[in-house]
């Protein structure tokens, strides 16, 4: 096991009913900023249960946060926030918004000239707004964590940052308020989860029987509750099993001690950026390619995992591997996603046009750094 | 699932060499104490690690904490606190050194006369010191969360107090302090640790997967890693996986969500209190006897733990439970712990004495409250 030092501070407040729980998170003073996205919150109740809770609180809305949240908008609310003196932010929907509000969070109280710094230059923070959030989506694991991943329009760069002081505050988890989720964002929210596990546990083979355990723990859920949420989408059982395992893909828990990979998200992201994928499609179609062109590194693992979570016992190694990586991509087309880069129209051309983004960033990927623009081409024209 | 609402903001300092970290997690102005146990920390090296991250700083002793630390020594520490105006605890040691370091810190800031009622009257703390910790023998799960047991030699009183106060700051674990641990305090390390998942997971058939399979992780590295652990003594990876299996089975995050027992630690408290039988050798001896008699409500866990941790598949539903509750103390005695009252020299008399001590406090216990004192006397009779 790897030496490591973390802590994750979020309060979870979990269960049906509990939106009306922030009324005791929030502090009673506080002006509060309230961010949401496209509106779907003020049909599914969740935006009347909100408001309610908030109470006799001075709040303002900001309610136009795009999905692959954007820098420019992200701007406006900074604006909004500094104009009316807001103390304390609450997001209130899916990783898009929740992202958001992190860098709104940081860039409310940065005093540089160009907030994009704090991305691009991956600034240290020193301050940041303190908030809340109201989940409605189970996908990024946002909720639990203090990434976030924002897209600036005007380049079309899509980029992470990190740091301890956009943890939120608490985060509310009510399963029921899942039920009228398309199933399109049901199924990313499932693909998205599998491949964040994936990219902290689909590494060398090591030491760290925990971590494997637990990684698998939360495939497993997956693989066993995923598709009973699109057949079975009031089960309330279902949703939560969901919701928990997808904040507990990416806390930060199951990561601590052991190698991570993330060059699956990060192809994808450029793929976004350039061709506006939904982030899961273009994690469902990069994954099995990964885990293809990298199998020198993660043969073993990718044995373990057929074995324990797809139960394949194949004749040999390769045997396994393969029909490991099929049982994977079989498992992402079952819940209507499509893993083809040509199913969704997209032409050979992407693979160079990736290749040179990476290049151009002088970034080499994956657990080893040997995943250069060469391998990033290779594993897109196998994705074809 | 069950709603929950849970936080644990402890930082894991994790690894080789990460004693020196204290260093820069313990503020440079601190007047510290540093409590310890009976001097191992001397002998290992542990102490002049400590003490010389400890750097400039201003710092006490106070090493002279007992197994199941008694209210009648954290008092004295109270004392030597209030008079050199103490501000920052470092607990150094196992389980009983940072149980006593949270009843220190507790104590310290209360303001009523009898610092025993923290405890006995469950009072609500309102302030605590802050404190650290570095462990030194995996066990109790103490290092990441907020429970302590205590003990009061004069009244045999042996019982349990949580707050979010004292919650370690930060809790440093390196693997390879654990080498010269003897063999029984590293079999009990073990067996405290399985009992402590157990009492977390072997209730009610739930629908609670992830807790499940997190609970069964748990168990699984004890099974396989555990034996290792007193074989090959010196084994880094072993320790490092028996240490994060040990704090992760008592840091409330497999709790969440589910119903919780621990009826066999409650009366295995009493038997120390009584007899001063290690506590880990009095969850060895009753958990088989809760798992035998409340069958009635843990018989269908009790089959999926015989089937996933021992890959028990017995011909019916009686034969599988039997088994299973027979592999558990088989695990038991590999290790080396006696498992029946009769093997300490404890005589049928044990049965009346506690039974008469549960039902003189009032208690039903169980995950259903319904084991009574009788249940008790019947639980302990057939651990003779």
């Amino acid at each position: 096991m790897n030496n490591f030092s973390f802590c994750n501070p979020v309060k979870i407040i979990f269960g049906k009913d509990s939106i009306s729980k922030i009324a005791t998170e929030l502090p009673t003073n506080a002006k509060v900023l309230m961010l949401y996205g496209g509106g779907s919150i003020k049909k599914n109740g969740v935006y009347s249960q909100v408001t309610k809770a908030l109470g006799d609180r001075v709040f303002l809305e900001f309610g136009a946060i795009e999905a692959n949240p954007r820098f420019e908008t992200c701007m406006k609310a900074v604006a909004l926030i500094k104009e009316q003196s807001i103390d304390y932010l609450l997001a209130v929907g899916g990783g898009s918004v929740l992202d958001a509000t992190k860098f709104i969070s940081a860039a409310s109280c940065y005093q540089g000239t160009e907030a994009w710094d704090i991305i691009a230059k991956e600034l240290p923070l020193t301050k940041a707004l303190p908030f809340g959030a109201v989940l409605t989506l189970p996908a990024t694991g946002s909720e639990m964590n203090s990434g976030a991943v924002i897209t600036r329009e005007s380049t079309k760069d899509k980029l992470a940052f990190n740091s301890p002081l956009v943890f939120p505050q608490f985060s509310v988890l009510d399963p029921s308020v899942t039920f009228s989720l398309p199933s399109r964002q049901v199924a990313n929210g499932i693909i998205d989860t599998f491949v964040h596990v994936v990219e902290q546990y689909l590494t060398d083979a090591n030491d760290a029987p925990l971590q494997d355990y637990f990684a698998e723990s939360i495939l497993q859920v997956l693989f066993e509750e995923g598709p009973k949420a699109l057949t079975d989408p009031n089960n309330y059982e279902v949703r939560a099993n969901l919701m928990w395992a997808s904040t507990w893909a990416l806390n930060g828990w199951i990561a601590c001690g052991v190698k991570q990979d993330w060059a699956t998200h990060i192809i994808g992201h450029e793929i976004t950026a350039l061709y506006e994928l939904d982030h899961a499609q273009t994690l469902a179609i990069i994954l099995p390619g990964v885990m293809k062109v990298m199998k020198k590194h993660k043969g073993k693992k990718i044995q373990q995992m057929g074995k324990r979570i797809f139960g394949i016992q194949a004749a040999n190694e390769e045997e396994q591997i393969a029909q490991t990586i099929n049982a994977v991509e079989a498992f992402f087309n079952s819940l209507g996603v499509k893993t083809r880069l040509g199913e969704y129209g997209i032409e050979e051309k992407v693979c160079a046009e990736v290749a040179e983004r990476i290049k151009l960033r002088g970034w080499k990927l994956g657990e080893h750094g040997d995943i250069t623009s060469e391998t990033v081409a290779e594993i897109l024209a196998g994705r074809m």
